[in-house]
């Protein structure tokens, strides 16, 4: 190890193990801790939060930072942990703490007034929170172009805090292209989509036999049990301690099959990611996914480019019927198949289907674009959103929760997030395509073979966690950048196939 | 708040936190993470109680402790939270850290070695492990008499660090008292033991319905689920965040009904009195319980004196019943009252009965006197164990691992630990005579009302956390001291009446 770098290992292990404890204590949060617990909880929660802030926010670090910047004997491993360092350093140290911890106390309110506003269907409720977050944004990119003495615009700031080197520019070109070829698509599928009988999936499905059979099912996607454990709660996520220690959640729901059943192979393909990454990079900041494209990537390819496939169901289905035997007695695998494939525009980004899903969050990439880079009328942002959906998906929200307030993305302050899961669908297309040259894809699907499918993953993605960036991923894997053609194609293939005899 | 006192504040909630998310890792290690975790967590867990140990024994905190010890201003709670700051200080200051930190080495890897030689019936295998153990501790309180120019006994320092005020001197006349009384009425209940038909105990108990009825079991006792959580773990236990997070374990077993019951009874009890600990005090180091003996004390008080009792189970039996209508179809509740309070000498701590418990405990007491005392010889540790079983309780072990090797607390360091387990009891014992005295207790427990029990409890023993001293709490609640011949009443009245016709 560099003699230099070795002297940050102390902030670096002090850093993993508060943040281990940050990472379970939301675990416990979500799937476990009673309900009274939380008030009194938070307190060691944001005690935690800011020794872990000053442990990476000090001087001591960032003596070190400068010393390394100019270091050249350095490891793929040291240079990745150093790059995410300072990326922190850049983004929290140019702006002024007491204004941090102001804005820290708003996002921590926040998101109770946006549930209320919520419930309460009033975007008036939630306005005015949601003007102080956006100025508190607008306010920090400002003294983060200063201290960078950079000329980014300032929505591409937000963009590259969650997708590396993912610009307006690359974004723009991605969503117009989308949004010429899958309208048209999304308009003859809708026209169609009656004739598809999906009837069987809201029958009686016993919690406890859904459990049971989604258990097999992550088994079978390659989630292993002994790194792993698979728990319950509201809002399904993946979380992980080290690549020993990797979970996930599901909910289930009684009248609804399909539900629990995707979000498991979501869930696991995130798992997959990190049960994968390599001994010598895990429980440290080089060891989670390239980034968060690539890691939904992945979940979205188990979920539906395998997930929804004919042939990855072939030998589950007989499984599942058996399971169920009376609510899915007059199905047969191609109802089935029509039936996870169906899709209609609707409303509820979090419900869409796999081929309008893209859109919504174009809907939401071009309104914060216009948040940050045109200043626009935080008060009219319900009219413009509504119109949005008109034009792209022919549907209008009746009131504020089913529109502008269904997300709490925004009452968490993370704007620019939203296009990863767009670039995770396109990102999944690519690597699917890839994976149907370089091996006998269909067949293992067919005979429920995961094992060489995750082997390569893991050799070609999953195992090098942050060392690599997704288009050097990409590149390295395939010969070619992050390319959304692949996306495009995958959708207008899949769609005029499946609809073609309805 | 006192000026200086508060100075403290930034440590104590520091150090809380840090405290925290040890106990979540602790619990989450008990009863959930994946198999394969715990290699890897552990370095996290690490460095979170190395953080809590330079947190709480440092400079700053030293200063303020001897700033604050001819503080007059103080209320209950400072009082109590330097009282036991210091104690900490004075246990661990005196310790050169480079053997404090090798002695915690030790005591990490011992418990593998303890349980290999468990497995293997060897204690050959594990007495060198413990003599280098014993050899610490010695060296230990060496230091610490010297530190504190003190007259104390080197065993009574350990005890103190569990039972403040619980010397040789008035545990030897505990007792002795204990083995002249209760040695006796061993052999007479013993002679009946067969006249017992416990055989319903032993049949078909489906462990999802066992959950069931101890969920209601937990209830009926005052358990609150809004603010507490029932587990699964192999050794049943009870852990907390604070009062408004309280968490317990059942072990659930096929074959064996009684098993569950009374542990989750038994943990319930420890749970009310942290559920109970006061708003003001819980998530502070004056927030547990007063001692040891104290908790031991509630948590005996309903498995053994409420739990046991024919009044207890006149509203649950039925309900038994009508959960288990197979397996307890020829069982009345007499029967179940002889069966759950059969008493036989027996090999194993763990699964003793009420009466013969406190026998078990006088031996490891005996035996650590003269580790600490006499200087015992080490190899002959397990000749002492057996001819004292064979003595006291008329057993002789076949082997070490239902013998001196049956429990791991040497193992960790955990000297001077077990008297507190028979201190419990006859603190039961001793509380259960005063309820007697100031409720119509058989009243509350045949008509199931433990709501007046609970609110007495609460008032003049749980609220209190650690501001009182156990003595405190007996003597401001029923004019007296602890007096262990409530205990031996107890034993003597309930067993001779309940063998009476045998």
């Amino acid at each position: 190890m560099n003699k230099t770098f070795e002297k940050l290992t102390p902030w670096l292990t002090k850093a993993y193990a508060l943040n281990a404890a940050l990472i379970l204590f939301e675990w416990d949060n979500e799937t476990e801790a009673p309900e009274a617990a939380s008030a009194l909880t938070a307190h060691a929660i944001e005690t935690l939060s800011s020794e872990y802030y000053k442990t990476i926010i000090n001087n001591d670090v960032k003596k070190l930072l400068k010393q390394l910047a100019t270091e050249t004997n350095l490891t793929d491993k040291e240079r990745t942990i150093l790059k995410d360092l300072q990326k922190q350093y850049d983004s929290l140290e140019p702006i002024p703490p007491v204004k941090y911890q102001a804005y820290q106390g708003l996002i921590a309110r926040a998101p109770a007034i946006w549930a209320k506003a919520k419930a309460s269907d009033d975007y008036r409720m939630f306005a005015p929170t949601l003007k102080e977050i956006i100025e508190y944004q607008k306010e920090f990119i400002d003294y983060r172009l200063k201290a960078s003495k950079g000329k980014r615009r300032p929505y591409d700031l937000l963009l590259d805090d969650y997708e590396e080197g993912f610009t307006m520019q690359k974004l723009d070109v991605f969503f117009e292209m989308l949004k010429e070829e899958i309208i048209p698509l999304i308009q003859m599928v809708n026209e169609k989509k009656d004739k598809i009988d999906k009837s069987y999936n809201y029958r009686d499905y016993p919690l406890n036999l859904q459990k049971e059979f989604n258990r097999k099912l992550a088994k079978h996607l390659g989630f292993d049990f002994k790194r792993g454990v698979i728990k319950e709660s509201v809002h399904p996520f993946t979380t992980n301690l080290h690549n020993k220690d990797v979970r996930i959640t599901t909910a289930y729901h009684e009248n609804n099959l399909e539900s629990a059943i995707f979000s498991t192979i979501h869930e696991s393909g995130h798992a997959l990611y990190e049960m994968h990454i390599g001994d010598e990079l895990t429980a440290t900041p080089a060891g989670g996914g390239a980034s968060m494209g690539m890691h939904e990537g992945q979940s979205r390819l188990f979920e539906n480019n395998f997930g929804r496939s004919r042939d990855f169901w072939v030998p589950l289905f007989q499984d599942l019927k058996d399971t169920f035997p009376e609510s899915l007695a007059d199905t047969d695998l191609d109802t089935f198949i029509l039936g996870i494939n169906k899709s209609a525009p609707g409303l509820i980004r979090t419900e869409s289907d796999e081929l309008t899903y893209s859109l919504h969050i174009i809907i939401r990439y071009e309104i914060e674009k216009m948040i940050f880079e045109k200043n626009a009328d935080i008060d009219k942002l319900p009219d413009i959103w509504n119109k949005k959906y008109k034009e792209y998906l022919g549907v209008t929200p009746k009131n504020a929760s089913e529109g502008i307030l269904q997300d709490i993305h925004w009452a968490c302050g993370n704007f620019g997030y939203f296009p990863s899961y767009a670039l995770g669908n396109a990102i999944a297309a690519q690597i699917y395509a890839h994976l149907k040259q370089v091996m006998p894809l269909d067949d293992y699907l067919k005979s429920g073979n995961f094992q060489p499918i995750n082997e390569y993953l893991k050799d070609h993605i999953h195992r090098f966690g942050k060392t690599k960036t997704t288009n050097e991923i990409l590149r390295d894997m395939m010969g070619e950048d992050f390319n959304p053609q692949y996306y495009i194609d995958y959708l207008k293939e899949k769609y005029e196939t499946l609809y073609r005899y309805l």
